[in-house]
This record gives C-alpha cells, structure tokens and sequence, in this order.
C-alpha cells in the first residue's frame, strides 16, 4: 500500500482521493547546529506524516522544503549559511496553491503538519482565505510539538530539563526525531554544548550577531537518542491521530 | 512638551525627528468579552506608548487601528461581529509603509509597541524587509505582555491563578489596563464569569462555534481592578524604558 | 448612546449593524502648515463622522490616520517631514478590507467620509473591487468639501475671497474646523500669511523644492474661527445627512 | 523624420534617445456618446503627442489604449459597454514598467500626456515610485485640458457656455479634437442633444443606472467643429512645448 | 462596416457584441534588425486580426503593443534600446484585464492572436485563472506562426532554407508581413545578411552581449517581398477562419 | 563527499559555498500515465542534478517538487487528478526567493535544472529579476531535454521514431530515466500503447476533455529501459557539464 503521493500514478490517486485524508507536510531549511542537517524540519514533518498516513490509511503530499524566514531570535535567521528563507507572501502563496489543487481535486480532508515554528501562522492565513471559498473542505493545522504527551515529555526530559520549546531548536527532541527518521544524517560527533539562558523579551532589526550563539544551538541535544526518537514519533502520530479521529470521525 | 505626533505642527516634528525615538502603537480592532470595547488592544498600546515617550522623550505615531485577524483559539477570530480583521499582506504593507515613511523622514530609531497577539509575526515580516534595505536603522519591536516583570505578575494574579498569556484575552491583565487607561469605556457590570480549560493543540478552518465560549472570555476577568492596571502600565513602561536605554544607549 | 465603535462592547455593535448605517472616517498624517497639526484630515472626517452619526443614529468605525500620499502640487508631498505617505496598493488594500469586514458582518449601508483629498480615486478602486463582489451593500462616498453650501461658501469666505479647493489647504476652512473640533491643537500664534498665486498646470516629478511655499500653506488662513468651523461642521453634517436620507430612505 | 517611435527601427531610435524628450500618450478605450468612437481618448492624446513631437523634435512611444476605470459619475463607469476598464494595481503597473524601460534604455526626459480624467492619480503613483529609484530622471505629467489657454476657451465656447471639465466628456472639446485628428470616426449625423445639470457631489456604488444620461452625455457637442479642433489643437501644444521649455531648458 | 472597436461607437459596439467573436491582437515593442521597425509583432497581430474579422464577420479590440520581454535568446532581450518590456506579473493582469471586460460586456466567443513567441505563456496564465471564473466563456489562443500551412511554407522558404521559427525573428515570414502590412514602415535598403547557426541550448544571465548578432537578425531576410507578406497573411487568415468555425461552430 | 544540501549542516554548506557552483533541480507534481509516478518531473531533475553535481563537485538545492501549470496540450493540466499546479506568480515568487536566499549567502554560480517544461518561461522571469539586482551572480537555466545529444537520441529512439519533446510526455525518455533512477516507482505492467497524432496548433480553454487521451499519454513509452534511462542520464550529464566549464571556466 501506498501513502506518498510522490509515488503514486494518477489513477492510483484518482481512486482514493475524494475518501482519504491528505497531509501536507511543511518544512523548512534552516540551520540545525553543527550536528544536523539543513533539513531536519522537513525530514520531521515527512516522517511523522508518513506515520500518520500509514495509522488510518491517508495520502501524504510532496513536502514542502523551503519555508518562511528562519526568525533571529529562535533560529538565527539570516545569520547563517544555508538557511533558505521564503518571504511570507512567497510562502503564504506556495501553501495556498498546494491546498486549492488538492481541493479541485476533490480533497475534502486535510491535515497541515508543520515542523517549522515560523511557518504557522503564515500556514493559516493561506488556510483562512482558501477557507472563505470552500465553505466545505475542513482543515486542520497543528504543529508536531504541540501534539507531545506529557507522558512523552517526562522521558524524553529524564536528564536534562525542558527549556520551553522556543529554546528546543536543534536541541533533544529534534535531535532525537532525526536520530530516529535519518540516523545517516546525524553527525552526533560533532555534537556540543552550548545554548541561551533565556530569550530576550524583544525582537531587534538588524539582527544582532550575538543574538543566538555561534553554532546555532539553543539548548544542548545532550541524552538524545533514536529511542526517544522512537517514542517522541510514536507518541506524537498518536496524538494527531487521536486529532483525525475526532475531527473527522474515522 | 508634545509626544503624540498627531498634535504636532509638521515644524514641531522636524525640529526633533533626527534624536527623538519614535514608537508606533499597533492595536486591532476585536472583541474582548461583554464588558470591554473594540478597541482595547489599541487603548493599551497608545497608552503605554505615551507613558514610553514620556519616559525617554520620544515621539507616540499615529496608533494603528486595525490589525491582523484575530485567530479562531484566541479571539475567536471571524465569529464576532465587530472584529475587523486585515489581510496579512494589507497588514504587513501598512506597517511596511508607516515605517517607510519615518524612515523616508530621517528616523533612525523605531520602537513598535504591539498590543495585540497575532499581530507580531506579520509586523516583524514589515521590519525584516525595510531592514534589508535601511540598514542604519534599528528598529525594536515587543508585545507589552512580554515585558511584564515577575514582580507584578504576582501581584496582578493574586487572587487568580495565571492561566498562561495565549488565554489571557479580556481576562485581568487587559481589563486592568483598560481600567486605567480608559475607564468609561470599561462596562464593569457586564462582567461575567468564563473561560476555556484549555486551548486546543491545533487549529481548524472553517473554525467551529464552540472554539470558544460564547462571551469571547477565554479566562475571567475577575479581580482587576484600576490600581492592578496602573501597577501593570508602569512595570511595562519600565521594561520598555530599559529596553530602549540599552539598545540605543540612551 | 454611543456611536464611537472604539467604545462599543462587541454585543453592543451586534445588536444595531443589521440596520444601522456605519460612517468610515477616512484622514491622513500630513503637513497642514505651521499652526496646524499633522492630523488636521483625520480630525476634521472623525469629528464630521461623529456628528453626522449622531443626527442619524449610525456607527462611526475607527478612523484611518493614514491615507494616500500627499501630491506636490498640493500638501507639498514628500517635501514636508511629518507627512506619512502610504503607497497606492496599501491604501486601497486597506479601505478594502476594512469595508470587506463590515460587510462580512452584515452591515449593509456604509458612508466614507473623507477629509484628504488624495485619498478619493484610491478609496474608489476599492469599493469598485467590493462592490462587484458583494452586490446588495450600497456604499456612498464623499469629501466634506463636496457637501458644502453655497450659502456658507459666502459666510465662511467673507473677508477673503475663496481660491478653489486646490489652493484651500491649511487655510480658511481647515483652520476653522479643527479650531471647532480640537481647539488645543491650534497653535493660532504660528499663523502666518502664504500662499500660491496658481497651481501648476501639470506635475513634476522629483518634486522642485520650489512647488510649494516653505510654510506649506497654499492660502491664507486668516479670518478663520471657531464659529466659522462650527457654521461649516453644521453645514456638512445637513449635507451629508440628506445625501443619506436619499440613498437609504432613512 | 520621424516623430512616432512604432515607425522607428531600434537603430534609429538608438541614435536619439539619449537627447530627445520622449512623450508618452495615454489614453482608454470608453463610451463617448453615439457620435464619437470608443477610442476618443487615445486619439486625441496621440495626436497632440505628435504635434508635441514635431514642435520640439521628440520621440512619441507607442499610445497606450487601455487605461484606468471610467468613474460612473464622468463616463458612466461600467454601465455603457465598450468601456474597457483595467484595474488600478495593472494600470499602475503598466505605466510603470513602460516608463521604467524607457528610463532602462538611457531616456532622461520624459512627457506623459494624458486624454483620460480618472487616468491621472494613477499614473502618477507609478510616476512617483518611478522617481525614488531614478532620481536623475525628470518626468512631467500633464492632462491636455489643463493647458488650454483662456483665449482658446472664448473662442471654443462661443455658443455653449462652458459647463466646467468634468461634464466636458464627448462634448464640444472632444467632438472638435477628434473631428481634427479623425474625423472619418465622428458620427456627426448621430450627434443628440443631451447632459446633466449638475453632478453629484458623492460617489454611490453600485452605480445607479440613472447616473448619467442613457446616450453617455454629460454636455452638448452642439457647435464643434474641426476648425475649433486645430485651434484647440494648435493652443494645447502650444502649452506643452512652453512647459517643456521651460522645465528641460530647450 | 466596421470591425476595428476603436473606431466605433458604444451603440455600435453594444449591437453586435453578442454574437460576434471578439480578437485581441498581441505584439510587442521590440527591436527587429536594421529594417524593420520595432512595432512589428503588433502590425502583424492587428493585420492578421481585421483580415480574419473581415472573414467572420468578428471585431478587433485595441491593439496590445507592449509584450512581455524580449528573450535574450531569440529578440536579444534588454541588450537592444527600443525593445519595451513588461514585467510577467504587468502583462498578465493587462491580458487578465481587458479580457475580463470584454466578459463582463457580454463577450462569449474570444481569439487571442499573438504575434510575439514570449508572450504565449504569459496570455494562457491570464487565460487560465479567467477561465475557471467564467466557466461559459471561450477563449482560443494561437500564435500566427503556428498557422502557417505546409504549402505556403514551401513557397515562402523557396530560395532560403526554413531555420526553424526560434531563428525566425526579423527574418523572411516577418520581413514580408511587414512588407504587406505597412510597406512605408520598412527600410529594404538597410537589410543585411547576418544570423546565427544555432542558439544556445540554455540560458545565460546576465545575458552575454554577443548572445545575438549585433544587427538583432537572427537569420536572414533576404527573398522577403510583399507577395509572400500577401500569400502568407490569406494563408494564416485561412487558418485562422478554420479554427474558429470548427470551435464556434459558424 | 556530499552534494545534497539537505543532508549537509550549516557548517558543511559554509565552508564550501563561495566556490561551489549551487544546482536548483525544479520539477512538478503531474500525471504521467498509468506507468509512471506524478513526481517524475522531480524525480529526473534531481537525478541528474545529483550525477552533474558529483561529476563537478557542486552542490544540489533542495528540489522544488511543486512547478507551473502543466498545459492541457501537454500534460493534460487540470483535467487530471493529481496534477499540482501552481499560479504563475506564486511559482515565480518561489523560485526567485529561493534563488536570492543562495545569492545572499555568497553564491555566485547558479544552474537551474529543470524537468518540466511548463515551468521555463516562469523560470526565467524570477531570473530576469534578480539578474538586474545582483550583476556579479551568473545564472545557468537549461532544461535536461535541450541537452540531449544526438547520438543518444537515435540510440533511445531505435525502434520508436521521435516524436518530438512536445508530444514526448511519459514517454521513452521520461520513463527509461524513471527507470533508472527509481525503478521500484515505474509500473510497467500497466503501460499501455496511446497517444496523439499531432497536437493542436492553438489552445483551447476551458480545456476540452478530449484534448489529450484518456490515459495522459502523448506518445508510446514501448521499447523504454533502464539501460536507456542511464544512457540519456550520462549523456545529459555530459552536456550540463560542458557548459558549466564553458560558462565558469572550470
């Protein structure tokens, strides 16, 4: 059985469109610190997705690889290298079109999972004006690190305590989650401790360089492992399908 | 001595324009529960901005009325009527022009005091791409409700117990500082008692009535009172003037 | 009662929009001279608003303070510090949304009243977009110099002799109507003798620095008052209230 | 030689661009009564362009025949078919890109001569963001009726009193230029007596259909003639070349 | 009788529009070698438009004569001065626009005649998001090079071999057009022999100055005549008369 | 060694970005017949972008999975579920931003390789763009097709003859290449024998359903192999290779 979409002919699509769920995964590329890959936001959200797909049987969209700006203050933004940033009318675009194909298509059932913090609410002012027009398609849009369980949290945070999830950039959860989707892409040797004690309270333009640390990193990734990988992607495939079941009723 | 734009004479502005910092108060308009008006997310912001300027000197631009859409989880976004809710690229081009437009003037130095949530990524998507292109301007932006100290949260959620900022919409903090600000537009009779438990881990388009109750409350408003608004509007301003002293070395 | 929708509870405006007639002032941040200030357009279209909404029992929606750009020819354009110029695109955007969002609240008769004179073309494409789309709303829009009687032509220009529209900024009828609505903005000691003999048949662009006088009045103010504001706020408001009358058969 | 840049090979043009005045014609393509061609508008521009041409050697680039929107109340807006309207955003562009390649190619002066009333706003909102970028280019925007001198006038409107520009839409003026520049376009046998006393002094949206007269008359064409064209003819360009002389000193 | 609107009256538009087919000629302002002027591609789409009109009994709109850009590849792009070229997203809504209109006046039946390559792709987008609007409208597009018949291809290219239409720009087929259409508009004297052997099989940008020869011929034009200018117009005219009846049904 | 942006760090991508030429594969999500999966088009061009990149040292972009309207005549467009198809100015948008993002992080040397000929046009366009902003970037498009020598053109059209790259939708080429670069995505069992004759030579919207045939397939793909996948891959390799040494001297 099939679930990416990238793989399937037309008419293996054609078959199951109008009764499946389709999930879009949005991504991003941007810096990770020294130990991950420019993808990882990508990488979680088509992981999950497909996890999510295979549990009630539903069609994962081709992922979305670029998304909006990477901000200062939580990933460093325009100081680094290899952070791709889409503008906001770019990227608010990009998702519209992509959703209103699928909806002239017949999609009725949708799922955005988003694995970059930035994307959302630009996400929903694409998923707001599309909705106005198709009174009858339902949406639903929720980011991986909201669907955490506390359950999950406490074993995931055994070692090092949870910094908030504004400081959780490149640290234990998406460290673990790559760990466990892409252990190939994981360079945990070059993997350091540094971090911010807390954000400030304001954004500043220009972005000041000392506004997150050299490498990147937020909060250390120390403890990571592809077993919390495995029990974060678990735990959070659950949770939205739990979501599906409920909005849906399937 | 002057501090809102809007009095001065355009020779009253010019003679001050290279020094002074300008704040631009951005509000909404949106609904905030049976007893407060429209307009509060724009009272608030004008008049902390006030109180900055009078602080360090500055200069208070004409307030922003209108504002980003309120979204479904936190205001209930287009189930009420009388929020007035802009496109995000009609939101994000006004605040790029106002800010143009100072800086056009000889401005090099711009506080924007946001006073209404889901404003705040769309205004920094504004700043980032005048930042691209003035890079000898330094613009600061902040919510207000960022930069509440320790302090007066305890004394401001005294009776009550803090239910996070994301459901504090209409609840003490806002009805405080109406109370002070404005407080013959406060209609402290009609206050009742409501709230969510707590806020959905996703969105859903098109956004269900239940998603919030149907006073607009998300938590109570119970206890505030004009001294707990006055406390607030000085502890911000407070945070503001420091903020201001160290980025701008004043 | 309240006509002010800043002040308005949300269940307060829910009650009346079906029926009543909501007034959008419609102003601009510019140069008006040296004794008077920058909001000299917003002031005026919020007060006469007020006013009009009074006699007629309708809704005033927040004034914009920021309109098209000032022309050369006339408000002296960019040449003016203090002079806030939006670009066409946003300020259509703007009047468009913020009509969309009455209309999507039911609101079915609206008046823009505006006091910036190059603010009409731009305030028209938007409500030609809208009005397209939404063909039961009815939208009437003005310039409060449009309403003016001839009988207080002849009563306002007693002393001087009226120089056109084109050339009466910042002189006798602005002057007058902002000593009426916000006298403590007027700085009366500032008013000096200025003034063009004749516009320019055609524009230039860049802007000579020569185009407008360096005080930025295109007229003589004097012999303003407060009466003459009053005997003008009075004379717009009866024009405006039987255009209103007319159309909505009120 | 060669005044019309259609005419020219790339190779002719080259040699001249970079001293000569190039004259932009813009025009509409809109009702003008039963006896004159859709077209008006754009012949009348184009041919004083050329006459402007021939007088001070200059270039005249292609006409535009699309332009902005027929306002209800000059030339019945939407309600007369034939009238082709372009929205504001794609008119403002339009002229942009077309002067910012004539700015591209080494053109340094330029003369937009405008035919269409409700043209001008917009062109020069394309003309000012035209102008901060190059700033070394003057432009200069001028409609023809702007520059008709007063000794013209007496003698055009020696039967018919002169009703004021804005009710001169198909009227004496235009009937004559037109009989001028085409006179095998001119119904004159179609030609009726019709108009309006006054307009109103609002905008209504929709546009009611009584708005104007059911031919598309605003004034009476009675007693044009192509005699009165050439003199208008011959007196408009005689404004120009002195405009032109005066600004770009030749 | 008429088929050129521009020369027509609004009644005489508003009798036909109905049932007749409505053409829009395309073209561009664009340089075509030493002895063609550059407003070839719009003398060829409006000549080519009245002879189909005048076949079918169809009216032609005003002429577009400003095109998307020139490609460096085929026309030389921004490296010769004369050529005029909008911006995508400018030619588009322009298309967009006056198609809209000639819906919106009652317009069923639509060809879209384009006499310049790049512009193809650019008129289908306007085509595309107007077709899913009105659903019972039909547009045709087609280029006129795409017309041409075997057998006048063989007459035409009888002492020059055909070098592919990429390599047809100022060449034979357009050269004799020209020739038919406007023979006081071509300087024969100034043809010379020049071309390239073969393009480029990919883009360069910034486009590389000897990308096209210097003359802007790309092949030659010698053999061209106003015979074979006739003999391919009633060839393409033919063509086109085919496609409509077979579309139209008339 | 790697060349995949998306598996590299920050800190990988850092050290090699000023030298490295930067590969930016752009596919589509589109049919391909009932043998071949909808992202072929992505598929291909990240293929290849990979062997050129190995072969040169480079580094490949995230591929854009995403790309323009495919066209009825080619691709079938909307009338195929599946398809994806984004407005044109949303497509632009994202591959100009995506483009400016590896310019602004001191790229120098740009190939774009593209796999869907719908997109090129809108390619270019966000090309043009940024070409005129960033003069000292050099920027490569060429569509793998174009690159195809002759040699391995009669070698993968030995037994079917060419039908041209307008009609060789899904066929030979596109499915040898699939074949090779992810066999377990073709499904040769289902593929069948159809096609068309010869296309249109206009477009016809709304686009009829008989325009392409049922099956989405041009033209026979019978006689395609892997081995013919991986000849037309090295041979394409070859020339995207030559050209990169032409164009940047390597």
């Amino acid at each position: 059985m099939k679930y990416d979409m990238r793989e399937m002919t037309w008419q293996e699509f054609d078959r199951i469109r109008h009764e499946k769920i389709v999930i879009l995964p949005v991504g991003s590329t941007e810096q990770h610190g020294p130990h991950l890959p420019l993808s990882v936001d990508a990488i979680i959200a088509e992981g999950l997705s497909l996890m999510v797909a295979e549990s009630i049987g539903g069609i994962v969209a081709p992922t979305i690889y670029y998304g909006y700006k990477s901000a200062p203050l939580s990933g460093g933004g325009p100081l680094f290298p290899g952070t791709m940033d889409l503008n906001a009318v770019t990227f608010m675009n990009l998702v519209h079109d992509v959703l209103e194909e699928l909806i002239r298509d017949g999609v009725k059932k949708i799922l955005i999972l988003n694995g970059h913090y930035e994307n959302e609410d630009f996400i929903l002012e694409a998923v707001d004006l599309l909705s106005r027009k198709y009174e009858d398609v339902k949406i639903i849009e929720g980011s991986w690190w909201d669907q955490v369980s506390q359950h999950a949290m406490d074993r995931v945070f055994d070692e090092v305590e949870f910094p908030g999830w504004d400081l959780e950039h490149a640290a234990i959860a998406e460290t673990s989650l790559t760990m466990y989707f892409r252990p190939e892409f994981v360079r945990i040797d070059r993997l350091i401790e540094d971090g911010v004690e807390q954000q400030l309270s304001y954004s500043v333009y220009p972005a000041p360089k000392e506004i997150v640390p050299k490498s990147g990193l937020l909060a250390t990734a120390r403890s990571s492992s592809p077993e919390k990988g495995k029990l974060l992607a678990e735990d959070i495939t659950y949770g939205y399908v739990n979501i599906l079941k409920k909005e849906f009723n399937i």
